[in-house]
């Protein structure tokens, strides 16, 4: 990345529309927004001023909370709007909700919705900034950020390295967005879980597919769980949870057989004995307290790369 | 408006309360607060240090987000309660719990309740400034504060025009606001709706009524649309919600028939269809956006005059 | 109290590890932060920067207000999180969801729970410091620091003085704290209630035990009183409220038999008819309105002593 990039997006709803360029420049900016969160004083008046709303259709504390603290540590003012107290329980649409923050001059809108695609059409309608928290089984993007930055702290660089994400690929946003992340910056990317759970052509993101979890990190660098949605199991796609922890869960012996300095990854909450064991959870190469540090660092950049665009007025 | 007006008043509960000259005194300082909404920097340090509370024991969130982020950009600290999490549920009264928030060293609490009178009540038994955010169906204060700035800014001034409020007269602490604010202000007032949603003896408002929309809107230079609750059609004031839209929602072929730079207001959140059809709302005509907006503005205002003055030690 | 005494503490849990020094050193350092909250400008930068979590497992709108009150007159950024919206719901263990927030460099936590313990082992697990805001029938530390700063306001010390608890003393947190506090700054404590509701050795606190209110407020230089769960009648520790208040509840009457200058105290939400009659509550010796205005004092303090402390890294 050259330092003299010039930032131009305004909105950040899915890794496929940043180049890698851009994806690099908001991990050197997180590097920078890391540190001020371990001083004694923890807040920089970058955003002074200006309004940030999260507007959460799913309930995601942990995410919401480190959207806010990112916001705050800017010095920007935050308002939360849960979607049951909203007025789309009054039978108004959301892009009719949306319009109606957007008018308190608000310029940045952080949103979560169980429905692929409601954070896009919300970025065409509005000229406030669009964060995309989490879009159906879509896009995570600034998880996948924090991911990868994760990666680049402990590994210097991404390029090369051999990445196995395993689990629910099919329901996972957070596997699609770090698959387009992690290809973009030229990581072997092998996607790992029952066959139920894997979806037809996902080879042509560009990944290895596997279906032995004990093969797909043999050589792994990183090997990134994916939360197991337990209601899945009444939807079929799984014969038990118990089954899925057998097969595909990660514990000491089958850590064993992996590269030593492999990092273990969890975009949390986890599921302690069915994703991976609590003394791989704890262990020496999990990193899945980092990455909550990071997602802060991580979202501090974005919300301040994507105010410092004026975004073009739109309709 | 004399600029050398004194402020006196440390509540906000009904218009009815207010004179003309001080509706007037709320709608001049809302023009310089909506000027620092449109900066980069949309703060002052007006109300630093001040605490203000919102009290709602109805859910809304738009009024309660309007309400916050004015007291944010004045720098204002702020605390949401909101009735279901609230002591209320443990069977203390609305006064007792509204002391005992005050004896926090509380500068003024917003409050909306189900049931007339009671911001009234609470600002008889407290030394903190009461904002009335709308109290059953009697007085919605800010919401006719900031209708009325929003036709000042279009027409520059209202006396001598013609409003015609559209709907459920009957159930609308909106339209009682409204009618007392207009009327002090100089505007000749047409409330039109259905008779079993047109209280009996409104005319000692100092209204005219209607109930053909037709005539209502032809020589209106706002009309200002209620919001319908579908709710009531089960209380059986409605023959139908078809009905209703098609004898009083307004659309293009009605509209046609008013005068060309008539304004179309409502208070939100729309019933598209019914009260009005989408592209009225998002019509050339429409300033529904400009109210939320100026919400914000006039809310600053509000807070402003309110904490400038010194309430008299009670009881 | 010397002045020169250091603080050392990083965690408030249970008054039971605080010594005489150190609880006196709370309540002189609240005095000071009191005035603050009196002042227009109720704001001081001492913890600009930090991040404090409210953490509730339990519904407690006034505690929370207080705390988050607390933080923001101290200029600490806040975030609230309610259990019901948290991930313990998705499975995860109250330690984990701890942590997580931790990881976001959140510098003090202040937890509610119903179950005793739970802030103690949150403690010793993380960095961040904790402060328990009430643990089922174990603890509530800040309210018993606020009740006994708001006696040495009144009555200039402690030491000496008689001090009657009344009500429900066995799932009492607030009587717990209260009497492990009054007892090391030297107050007489006399405990009454229902037999039913007297825990079996609750005189090895340096209690006295009483069953009948008349005799128990007699000499009593303050009187607390309890809230009554009223949900206790349906677990059988109770034959009938009506009962309860008329052998323990305090009105007039028997407030004439008691000592002139005796203060009347309750930590509310008060079941007025219940614990005490409303013209009791409301009268000349109540300082119940002066025990909340004095929590966010003693809150304030608490926040700034524990955050002057770096907290040595474990585990």
């Amino acid at each position: 990345m050259t330092k003299s990039t010039v930032w131009t997006k305004s909105n950040l709803l899915d890794l496929h529309d940043y180049s890698k360029e851009e994806i690099e420049m908001i991990l050197e900016t997180a590097k920078s927004f890391k540190e001020i969160s371990s001083r004694q004083v923890k807040k920089v008046p970058a955003l002074r001023g200006k309004t940030i709303v999260t507007l959460f259709f799913e309930p995601s504390t942990r995410t919401r909370a480190s959207f806010e603290l990112a916001a705050k540590r800017l010095s920007a003012d935050t308002i939360n709007i849960a979607s049951s107290a909203s007025s789309i329980t009054k039978g108004e649409s959301i892009v009719d909700t949306a319009k109606n923050i957007e008018a308190m001059n608000v310029d940045l809108i952080i949103v979560r919705h169980g429905s692929a695609g409601v954070p896009r059409v919300l970025a065409q309608n509005l000229k406030s900034s669009v964060v995309n928290a989490g879009d159906g089984c879509r896009s995570h993007p600034t998880q996948a950020l924090l991911d990868m930055f994760t990666i680049v702290e402990e590994k210097r660089e991404i390029k090369g390295l051999n990445v196995t994400i395993v689990g629910d690929i099919l329901h996972s946003r957070v596997a699609r967005s770090n698959m387009i992340g992690l290809i973009k910056l030229g990581a072997n990317v092998t996607v790992c879980g029952p066959s139920t759970l894997m979806p037809i052509g996902i080879e042509s993101y560009g990944v290895k597919v596997s279906y032995n979890v004990d093969e797909a990190i043999k050589d792994a660098d990183v090997i990134m769980l994916l939360r197991l949605q337990l209601e899945r199991q009444k939807e079929k796609f799984l014969p038990s949870v118990r089954e899925y922890a057998r097969k595909f869960g990660i514990n000491n012996n089958r850590l064993a057989k992996a590269k030593s300095d492999v990092l273990i990854m969890h975009p949390g909450p986890t599921n302690r004995g069915v994703e991976l064991s609590a003394d791989v959870a704890d262990g020496a190469r999990s990193v899945i307290l980092n990455q909550v540090t990071n997602g802060v660092a991580v979202r501090m950049a974005v919300l301040y790369l994507l105010l410092g665009v004026k975004k073009e007025s739109k309709k």
